[in-house]
């Protein structure tokens, strides 16, 4: 394994002055439903609004702390990553810049122009947007935070799991979303180390099942099976030779596909029981326990709500089904 | 004054196994909007959702810790209120029971079913409702959980006012809606103590303006001047002689109206920008602060951000405005 479970550790003890501690809640309505107990872990509430803090902060703030020169920062993304990875670069007073793609809304670049963040629109497309990024920073020795695909990305959003045993420490399994593998990779490093005996369960959108098709067949998948998912922050696969897919080859118990339909019916029911919004990858979780609840009756289920970022217009269209 | 600042201390105390210390976060696109230093206590983040929780714990824990029997407990709410007294009677292990009214809708009743909290449907205004709720207590010997009208629910609402002075001490201002003055009278029992020069504002929905028309008469109005309103937690007054009416009339520097309209753009503002959902009583803050920006000007404005609590038909309605 290349990281140890200490990383996470480590990156928890660097990063706590800066991010919430955010809540694991046992969910009575939801419980109620698929008749187990439904703990909650509300990434959603995490500052930038999703887990990616963790890793954004633990990768920045190891850059600089190990250099007389903080240097310059660069990352691609239109979503989670990207808020995270400005927010980061205004606390940690650090220079930077964002990259994203022509197409991006503009109620994702309202946030990063309200913090006053450098960023250059480039690229058609994300994977285009992150060539030219990876690109610029070599040419320049700029800092690349990679979204998943980099062990101190791996650590910091490995401490959910630190924070998720603190919590409750009788889980039985922990189910979460799964993108390029980042989160469940440090999920799955932390939690074996500790506990091995809890189940770990990775879900992807059947739209755009890459890891799980990659691990089907032993190596990362190179073309392109996507189609538009409301999962929208896991989609896209993973770049060659990512170290997220041996670790999710070794870790990973059990992978799920959840339909379109699954994850528009889960958004709707959580901000209808809980008044909280989801984004279309935290509802992975949350259907697969749904449709898998036979065999979770009464243990303890921890799922990773992992952030709440959805567009008006899909959220607009979700409402109608209500 | 009939609650000394050392009173909501002594609450703080004895919550705090219980709640969540919620986040003061500064909002930095909402600040950007009004051109002013924005800090949303996001007290919908609070176990039960709203910061009710604070004063039923409160009430609930004085009660049960002082009396060699328990006793039983009774309360009467359709929203935020009913939700913390259920959780708190859930999470103590205590006894009771709580009164609706008989259009109480299902969603509501949910929550209340699944936590197996006893409830009796009773009248047909939440006035006939507290009526019948406050007989019952009396004839039986229940121990009566009111809303607004008790020292230590007062008390525990006052524990949100402590949370902010430690997450910002230079709070120029402090905003927060207004229905029976709970909330309010705790928030300016403490400030005014602590931090007399702070401004403190009180708000409520033009529909629904009670306190602010007592305020101005200078005694509780009995004559029902309700409208319906989308803040719907802070609608319907006060019950003659209630405490909150003095303690509003002594520390409330400044009183505002919001309209219906005012309210819809709050919500769905933070919905977009945040991705956070706020019932309409939480939006009367965020309006007051949009259309009086030109006085606050580079300062630090706190707004108090009750709750989520809003009825999915509601937030329909509102969506279509996007």
């Amino acid at each position: 394994m290349l990281i140890d479970s200490s990383e996470i550790y480590k990156a928890a003890h660097f990063i706590a002055p800066y991010l919430h501690k955010t809540p694991l809640i046992l969910d009575p309505v939801i419980s109620g439903q698929v008749k187990t107990n439904v703990f909650l872990k509300l990434e959603n509430q995490q500052i930038s609004g999703s887990f990616k803090a963790r890793g954004a902060f633990n990768k920045m703030l190891a850059f600089s702390r190990h250099q007389a020169n903080p240097g310059f920062y660069v990352a691609a993304s239109t979503g989670n990553h990207a808020a995270a990875f400005c927010l980061a670069l205004r606390r940690l007073n650090l220079k930077g810049k964002v990259f994203l793609p022509e197409n991006a809304s503009t109620s994702k670049l309202e946030f990063i122009k309200a913090l006053e963040v450098p960023y250059e629109l480039v690229g058609r497309t994300s994977l285009q947007t992150e060539i030219h990024c990876r690109k610029i920073a070599e040419e320049n020795g700029y800092h690349l935070v990679h979204p998943y695909n980099d062990v101190e990305i791996i650590a910091g959003q490995g401490t959910v799991a630190i924070e998720m045993l603190d919590q409750q420490p009788e889980l039985d399994v922990v189910v979460a979303p799964v993108g390029g593998g980042g989160l469940i990779s440090g999920l799955g490093i932390l939690l074996k180390s500790e506990r091995p005996k809890i189940k770990l369960v990775g879900c992807q959108p059947a739209h755009s099942p890459e890891m799980v098709e990659s691990i089907s067949r032993g190596k990362i998948i190179e073309e392109d099976i996507s189609l538009p998912t409301l999962s929208d922050g896991t989609a896209g696969g993973m770049e060659p030779g990512s170290i997220t897919f041996e670790i999710c080859r070794e870790l990973v118990d059990e992978w799920a596909l959840i339909s379109e339909s699954e994850i528009a019916f889960e958004i709707v029911n959580m901000l209808r029981t809980n008044q909280i919004l989801i984004e279309g990858a935290a509802a992975l979780p949350l259907a697969y326990l749904r449709k898998n609840q036979a065999q979770y009756q009464n243990r303890n289920v921890g799922l990773v709500i992992t952030g709440k970022r959805i567009s008006m217009m899909k959220l607009k269209e979700l409402m109608k089904e209500i």
